[in-house]
């Protein structure tokens, strides 16, 4: 008889359907394998929410609602009141049950900090909770809830680099630098310009094939790179804040304020000196990459040449990489890589954060 | 105040003495993130234990009394029949203890398996127990024990390759198929082949440098790699035995009965054979690396061509790497790479395995 797990969804686009939909079709596996049957009981969109199970039940349809532009309050089994929606999510918020955040929003982390602290296990693919001041990180990571929340899709999709630094505190091993690339969108658009194509041709060409936010500067700033460097950092035990953060983006404040129509159309003004910084790294044999590196004392996060040969300068696609330098992975960096973008591979980092919290943390 | 988690060490040589030491070493850091305290009750060798508190908190005599060729059934502290040894060891058997096997028998399999029934945790640094049969796995493994038995340095010394194939397995990802190369001994004589140096002197040079078994066949014979390549794709969920694993070793039949001493005089005798298949590897831009590969239908382990600019190619030092092919990780790889050899590494692997045990299960 499989454990009964109810989840709580925020976030009803591309990666928290995905998740709905691989809860279901890892069913039987999940049964089998950890005695675990993951319950949804709610979704929870910016306006509304869905409760009744007869109409969660159907992803599917819930996907084409959303798609025609409704919110979850306008749904005919929808709840719309904040009010409602505090009822009926309260008893959930108790321990046997997940809540997960696929959203990108930070307005939601009272909520969640309260269903950690009565029991419930949280799971976050969104990373503006965890990048806010160090006290919350601690109230979501300390020892009183420790195993309770996970957030391995907030950092390279879920590819295990959070599970990787996580061991390596555990076994009290001394983090001394840590150094990765945490964005597939800037991973294809260096790799591109490897080939000699322009910044702005590969800018235009990610955000038509849907690899950027609607507006790409959300990943030209660096900013959502900045935010995954920090998250590690924090996994390493070192008590960072945003502001320890030397964040280099990739275009000039001129370009902050535009439309994004305006910003694509005037994002060749870059191409020169993206151009320039790429022949000066080719000469050295070197090529751009948007790195970040992190250490006890801060964070910087930019374009950098890094050697055409090494690990880094070797990605191509939208694959990430992170190379850990402790005190025993002292000779050679301990070394994790994999894709770094995708709705498919977040959602499994998710459901992974599921299942060991519910294996772990609800006897 | 820190919970108190009861240690038993099974194994005095020098990974089970660096698990003790470490932990001692992590107390506070233990103290301070996760709220746990690590308490060593007891040390068991071949031949008798120690349960004196007072004797446990020195490792450094018990190390030096060991290197001194002794048993702790000599100790004056120690314990030296099986019937007193299993009377002390019986109350540790209990959820809130776990017991750790840095040995390399599979004698003490009964002993652990009933620990983990009787709700302790147990960590291996072994891999005997878990080369067993599959049902020996399964009650290991099962749902009913799920998250008390963990076994990280049993593959790859402490790099998280067991973590990472847990979480794609937990991710309800199908894996289908596992490569990489586990043993640090052959990576670094493999490595050596590439710069023109010969099978025999690499050998005699990592067997003086203690980097093989006290008789090299034991890394030769491509048995260790053999169980490694077993143990991860027990974790892919293929319920393989050690007899569908295809295993080619570096020695042939007419060396396996001689002594140790003769081995090393005659293992000029494959020179020749390796140094052929080296240039021929060499002549379509491979190199010779001893790879493992598994698939659901069984494992091969052997001596392989492979591109000399590919991840495994590329590979020098006793670095270990794991690449895992599965729906989600298809167009590229996950891959972890990290050092393979080492009583620090493969201790790392095993305290990092018993915290989240104890942040885990026991509440």
């Amino acid at each position: 008889m499989a454990k009964s797990i109810g989840v709580v969804l925020f976030g009803c686009g591309n990666v928290g359907l995905t998740v709905g939909k691989r809860l279901q079709d890892c069913a039987a596996s999940h049964a089998k394998r950890y005695g675990l049957r993951f319950d949804l009981r709610a979704i929870v969109d910016s306006r509304g929410a869905l409760f009744d199970a007869e109409a969660l039940a159907n992803l599917g349809a819930i996907a084409d609602f959303k798609q025609q532009g409704n919110s979850l309050a306008q749904h005919a089994q929808g709840v719309s009141t904040s009010e409602d929606i505090a009822q009926h999510l309260e008893p959930l918020a108790s321990s046997g049950n997940i809540f997960v955040d696929c959203t990108a929003t930070d307005r939601i982390s009272g909520q969640l900090i309260e269903a950690i602290q009565r029991g419930a296990g949280v799971v976050f693919a969104n990373k503006k909770v965890l990048t806010g001041d160090w006290s919350t990180f601690q109230q979501l990571t300390g020892p009183d809830v420790t195993g309770r929340c996970r957030f391995e899709s907030s950092v390279g999709a879920g590819s295990p680099f959070v599970a990787a630094v996580s061991r390596v505190a555990a076994a009290g091993d001394a983090v001394h630098r840590i150094q990765g690339t945490f964005s597939g969108t800037l991973g294809f658009i260096t790799a591109g310009l490897d080939k000699g194509r322009s910044l702005s041709e590969l800018v235009r060409e990610a955000y038509d094939l849907g690899y950027t936010e609607p507006d790409p500067r959300d990943d030209l700033s660096g900013m959502d790179v900045a935010r995954k460097a920090l998250i590690l950092a924090r996994v390493c035990g070192w008590s960072l804040e945003m502001s320890d953060v030397d964040v280099q983006g990739l275009y000039p404040a001129s370009l902050s304020d535009v439309s994004v129509a305006d910003f694509l159309a005037r994002i060749g003004e870059l191409d020169a000196d993206i151009a320039a910084q790429q022949e000066a790294a080719a000469k050295e044999d070197c090529v751009l990459r948007y790195v970040a590196e992190a250490g006890p004392q801060g964070c910087q996060v930019g374009l950098r040449p890094v050697p055409r040969s090494s690990p880094i300068g070797a990605l191509s696609g939208t694959d990430n990489i992170l190379n850990v330098h402790s005190d025993i992975y002292s000779s050679t960096p301990l070394v994790i890589q994999g894709s770094g973008a995708g709705a498919d591979i977040t959602a499994a980092g998710v459901v992974a954060d599921m299942v060991e919290i519910a294996v772990a943390r609800f006897p």
